[in-house]
């Protein structure tokens, strides 16, 4: 099991590396991101799994045992391929890289599940690159029609049909995937009985706990927030500052604001993206594009948090003589995912339970829960607590326990 | 006069114009940039004017008339054509269309002039495109060394030696330019006995003196300062607030430090220029790189300003568990105009002496200034007070009396 792990892991080590910084750039259909969908189907086809397509890029390799019930629920697992700007190796890969590797566990164990099995690869499950996360998931789902997905746009202005179709892929109605059944339309959820998404740790929670693994109680509500701050471009030397509309002031302020507000709430903001215009060094800016990331425990904190930052930024632009207009981009409800089968796992484990641990950060397997399929999440301890940066880790050993975890869970729920 | 000003104007105005903002944008090197230049030719040569270019992009258009003695030091007279980005339609071309016109109103005068005067532009005034401000008359006046401008790139990171080439410029020490004598290499200055600059005003001192003309006493010391700010890129969902090393933070409280600085020591500090890494909304930031622009009365305060800055931001960077570090990459003395100069222009005026103020903009004739010659700006009242924006104005009968200023003048220095 660990040899096939580790090669696996060595065969994904430098696609979309950046010489640089050691990060990751798998952003999606552009040339790392197809380059790992191709290694998927070649893993898919390698194990005799049955590979389903569709336009918009996400991908199943099917496992279906002679004796399998083709009309029972199947048992989905995995994660994504893409990564951010600059991103971690761990992050979506380990989740499908665990996914074959308790396949070849399963089967090395003689283990003869009674429905179908497959492991999932969900596209642009980041957002870093059209802004909205789990892009494939949620249309897959049906939680994002592909009307409005038609509108997307990338940072220069790349439409979303003209970036799958640069790679192949012809959206929902279109006629062509890579290859399988329902290549031109989109992934059919309807046949899946359960999802398990294996994914590394984000955080410190599992190390400060001293646990290899944790399962997923749930998804803090979290959303995308764009503040437009507006002012007058003007000369940086002539203009006395009392005579200036300065939108870069109020957008400091703002994001200050921002970070004082989560501390106090123990949630999390952040200013991570920012556009300013013109942009020049020798001029007051006229318009600065800014987005608040922000998770909270709960939909009213959320809500609560993003009235806090919006009503301190608008009262400090009427003192700069700018104004602040914030639109939600994207907002996901808090998720509870499947509580009797998060128990399950947890204690489907000879050391001891393992903890059930909320989570902060988005995943399909928040899409899928919400879209009503009975879900779980298993995370993989993270020895540096950092995540969508280039010093993400896992160790190869705590990887293992994940690959067994996620076997046994899928024993049981192909039973 | 007017109509020929107003002729030149009209076929200046939409060259590189945005339709969105109305704003212009003019980098050197460009398309609309290299067709004002195209222009200026085409007016040189309907006036019988000897054009002269080099290999860095700077021209002048010379007035030999016969009689003139060619060994006597010249006057020069004009501006650049060159914008920040999305600005204004008159810093720059004003004081060029302004020499143009001025000339004509001598020759319609029967002026007969014992110097040879030459209108010019200089590339790249704004250091809009290789952050470097005045970077023709830099070179042209040996402030800067070719050696220094080949290490200069753009934000796309492309070598002023490849954009001069793609315009077919070839450097200082190449064959070939536009036409003239010295196209290959780099002006020469030797030959120029004075420079007069006409500038649109960037401020509001001339609209609440309520006087159409100012003469320029000097140039505030001034400089560009880069911030590199350095964190811990991280997760945005998942990293506790107090787990974080958010540059954007320290950034954040540092502008607002600068703009409280400026203002208490009324001085001038800006950042309207910021890049963000790795500018992704769910991640928080690694890395914060801002341009501070700063200028002061003199320079020992410019000094104080920029010290009192970069300690507040280490102080906030200690408590943010992130660095800074701070870099003058360009710094300009103060430079003091020719004050006999200046008095005599402010003088010639039969409605009253017109003012002789400082300035706290750039200009090229700074450099000229700084380089020993003998040197004097006139500025035109901009009633919206505001430049470097779509918003800069000036109405035609104060260009006029500007032209008529400039003509003035040309007139006594070429005696």
């Amino acid at each position: 099991m660990g040899d096939d792990f580790e090669r696996m892991w060595a065969d994904l080590a430098p696609i979309g590396r950046s010489a640089t910084s050691g990060g990751y750039y798998r952003q999606p259909f552009l040339g790392a991101e197809t380059e790992l969908r191709a290694w998927f189907v070649e893993q898919a086809h390698a194990r005799d799994l049955e590979v389903e397509t569709d336009g918009v890029g996400n991908v199943v390799a099917w496992w279906n045992p002679v004796g399998v019930d083709g009309e029972a629920p199947g048992v989905l697992t995995g994660s994504h391929l893409d990564s951010v700007l600059d991103g971690g190796a761990y992050d979506g890969p380990l989740g499908v890289v665990s996914a074959f590797a308790a396949l070849d566990l399963l089967r090395s164990r003689g283990v003869a599940p009674q429905r179908r099995i497959g492991v999932s690869v969900f596209a642009e499950e980041e957002g870093s690159r059209f802004g909205l996360a789990c892009l494939g998931s949620r249309l897959a789902s049906g939680a994002l029609s592909w009307a409005a997905a038609q509108e997307l746009r990338d940072r220069d202005g790349v439409f979303l049909t003209d970036a799958l179709a640069s790679v192949g892929l012809a959206g929902p109605a279109g006629p062509a995937g890579l290859a399988g059944t329902d290549a031109g339309s989109v992934l059919d959820l309807s046949g899946v009985g359960t999802f398990v998404e294996l994914h590394v740790e984000q955080g410190r929670d599992l190390v400060e706990r001293g646990a290899a693994i944790g399962v997923a109680s749930g998804i803090w509500p979290h959303g995308r927030y764009r503040f437009d701050f507006a002012g007058e471009a003007n000369h940086a030397g002539t203009t006395r500052m009392e005579d200036r509309a300065d939108p870069m002031l109020t957008y400091a302020m703002t994001a200050l604001a921002a970070n004082k507000q989560a501390r106090l709430s123990a949630a999390r903001a952040t200013f991570g993206r920012i556009e300013v215009a013109p942009n020049g060094t020798n001029a007051v800016p006229s318009r600065v594009t800014a987005w608040m990331d922000a998770r909270c425990a709960s939909d009213g904190e959320l809500s609560d948090l993003v009235a806090a930052v919006t009503r301190q930024g608008t009262e400090r632009a009427g003192r700069d003589g700018t104004s602040l207009a914030v639109t939600a981009e994207s907002v996901s409800a808090s998720v509870a995912f499947d509580a009797a089968l998060a128990v399950a796992i947890a204690a489907d484990h000879a050391a001891g339970d393992w903890p059930v641990i909320p989570t902060q950060a988005g995943h399909d397997a928040g899409i899928l829960s919400a879209a009503g399929i009975p879900t779980a999440m298993l995370f993989v301890r993270n020895p540096t607590g950092i995540s969508h940066s280039p010093a993400e880790s896992a160790t190869v050993p705590d990887c293992l326990v994940g690959v067994s975890a996620l076997a046994d869970t899928l024993e049981r729920l192909a039973r």
